[in-house]
């Protein structure tokens, strides 16, 4: 994988001032660290922030720039800009490699750094369980690059189908297989039949739609398992208006580039496999095994303390909190990921001015929701289920308000009015690095 | 990754059906093929539009989105959407790697395709006068993954500046060299100087921007040469307030990445050297030598007709026609390749249908125009030159009415809106595959 090390050889180092104040260091800044970072402002500490990214993803989204539907720039909010004229912020863009707990030390790839509390916000990262085969022939859909580039993918499939006579192989080019039935893979499945009915159709006239096949797969015996029964019922009843094949209960055992196999025995041929069928901790070395989990979660205590340490914290899809209503932990979800990072704030600032007793972590389920294209979502709210038209305008609602930045807001909101309005999708460029040589290399290996 | 596992085997041809009426095959979807194209849709004739990007660029724009003012999906038009259910219109993204005209015949990466009438709209790439090193050193900004490469690279710049206590190895990375005085260098400078003034320090408060310098070289004796004196004079001044160097009769002689060496001795120690200082014609293969004139432009008669055919016409940047009013040919802007592309689009009907007279291409001279920061520009009319706060809003009216797309006007004057009230810019996010590698040529070679 790019993108993973930000090596910086020689007379290097982080430059962070020693200030005569506790130093709070946050390694990752998604929807835990941001929300941890914010309410630490001002109190008193020096708050140190690291991420690979100088920018937060909002990643419930990044199904609509793999899509062409938004903007990559505005379902993310650059750090730096996020944090601007706080006294006592620092971020640095780095790749933390270790955790040295007995000299309260880490080390990154710009130096290493001591901190006197430790938040470990790593979040997640695609799962393979271990299938290096598929790993290297999928696309995951984790990070605004994977989303972008997976766009290009998609775009310059299409334009190689309209070169290509053989139909298997035009098949294999305008076929997609979406693995994993969450909140994620229906939203993909439903973006991805948008697109086969109202936008594809008048960019490519010469390709033939009815040959555009989209597989959902997933081992469940329901969609949306997260999610009420109705919801997942509604779910799979929406994808029908996009003819998506779902497989349930079904696994993908091999995948080459070219055939995907089935656990059921069927074989697929296809270019295109978006694997959002898992994920697991971005652990960092240095954690005792012994605070390890399954999934590569960080074992936290209800406040979020990685066991065995008093100033050590893990929130987030990383961590692994249990709690009397989550005896096997809470969903890795935004919602979980913010609370966390709001109530360590507040249990940070208790522990570190001595003040008040910490609260143990709880969690507010505010219910889930998807969207299955146009006009069609399903909501699962505690006390009340509901799905259709009001419940799209709720999801919309929602997301909108959730993104970070007044800006990123408007733009959104003008894409989908866009979006709606024309049945059109704006952002279909393909952009790839290097692409000229890329373009040759593909006229020489592919098309001679 | 999976930039590579896309293999298509088999018989791979272009596929445009035979149609019973003549075909125009144009080469490159800039100002001058778009122009031409929308003219030629609806009369009775089959249009194969053939580019290397799916999208038309609005060029004049670039520079914006490298200083991070911009989202690159604003400030272009995918080529597909653009001419969606045209009839008999297609498009192919494709390398053109050859012409040969005793058959009427162009070689492409995706395979040969004939032609009745050819026309070469390839425009122009950046001019290194055959420097190799300097080449493979600076930064060109014809293209808009190489604005986005850029704004990509000034952003991490000035993380690595936080990181770094020598002071030269700072300044290097704060420091820039803008080489050539024409409204692109011009403008580069003046939004460079924006983001010193009234970005970067907010997202950087551990840098002293006082070191941050921009270096403006060019080897005429005044700046935007092609414009008026007074446009020169005044674009100069408003220069001044962002402290930019400006180094008239001044060449850039060596870099090697590291030190810039100028004509008249002196060395800047730079990480980013911009190239805006000159291009040369994208030549095809297969044009005789005869039709080649300086700066690899395609001589054409006052049709627009290359020298020695009567079917291959070529408009834009890379075509070189003469007029009684220009001499020795017309100017490389945006302005002749959109009337070339106009005029040719008549002419060709003229010939086609055989009814009429073609008419010789006649430039009219609009005038031309650039800004210098917010708030100053400087537009050169033909009847009237004039500075300042209004000629910065003609030129802010005149280029949101020229982009392509409703959506993209609206985005733009949006992000204006954005950036003039706030004094910020929205979309800094550091976005680059293979990210690992270059970080680690970098870490190699300017951290040892």
């Amino acid at each position: 994988m790019p993108y993973q090390d930000l090596q910086i050889h020689g007379a290097v180092a982080m430059h962070i001032p020693e200030l005569n104040i506790p130093r709070v260091v946050i390694i990752g800044g998604g929807f835990a660290g941001l929300n941890l970072a914010k309410r630490l402002l001002g109190k008193g500490l020096q708050i140190v922030m690291l991420d690979r990214y100088n920018y937060h993803t909002f990643q419930p989204l990044l199904y609509q720039v793999a899509t062409a539907g938004l903007e990559p720039d505005s379902i993310a909010g650059p750090l730096r800009k996020l944090f601007k004229e706080e006294e006592n912020f620092f971020f640095r863009l780095a790749l933390v490699q270790k955790i040295i707990p007995e000299s309260n030390t880490i080390e990154t790839s710009i130096g290493n750094l001591t901190y006197d509390y430790l938040v470990i916000a790593t979040g997640a990262k695609t799962n393979y369980f271990g299938n290096e085969k598929i790993a290297n022939a999928v696309f995951p859909m984790k990070q605004l690059p994977q989303a972008l580039d997976l766009r290009s993918h998609i775009l310059q499939n299409f334009e190689k189908a309209t070169l290509v006579k053989d139909y298997d192989e035009k098949q294999s080019l305008m076929d997609f297989v979406i693995v994993g039935g969450g909140p994620t893979g229906v939203e993909l499945a439903g973006a991805l039949g948008e697109l086969k009915l109202h936008v594809l159709p008048l960019d490519y006239p010469e390709l033939d739609f009815r040959q555009m096949d989209i597989h959902l797969i997933d081992g469940n015996d329901r969609l949306l398992k997260g999610m009420s029964e109705v919801a997942s019922k509604k779910a799979l009843k929406y994808l029908e208006r996009f003819s998506v094949n779902v497989w349930l209960n079904t696994t993908v055992t091999d995948y080459d580039g070219r055939e995907v196999t089935l656990s059921n025995g069927k074989k697929i041929i296809t270019r295109t496999v978006i694997w959002a069928a898992g994920i697991i901790g971005n652990l960092i070395e240095g954690i005792p095994k012994e605070a390890i989990t399954r999934g590569n979660r960080i074992l936290t205590n209800e406040y979020n303390q990685v066991v065995g340490f008093e100033n050590i914290f893990a929130i987030g899809d990383i961590a692994f909190t249990k709690s009397e209503k989550y005896p096997n932990g809470h969903p890795q979800v935004a919602q979980v990921a913010i609370q966390q990072g709001k109530t360590l704030a507040k249990n940070l600032i208790s522990m570190i001015k001595k003040k008040g007793k910490m609260k143990p972590f709880e969690y507010k389920d505010l219910g889930s929701m998807a969207t299955v294209g146009r006009n069609r979502a399903v909501v699962d709210l505690p006390k009340w289920k509901f799905q259709g038209m009001f419940a799209w305008f709720v999801w919309l609602f929602v997301h909108l308000i959730a993104i970070v930045g007044f800006r990123n807001k408007i733009i959104i909101l003008l894409n989908w009015f866009w979006n709606y309005f024309t049945y059109d999708r704006a952002t279909r460029l393909i952009i790839r690095p290097f692409f000229r040589e890329k373009m040759q290399n593909m006229s020489d290996s592919y098309f001679k």
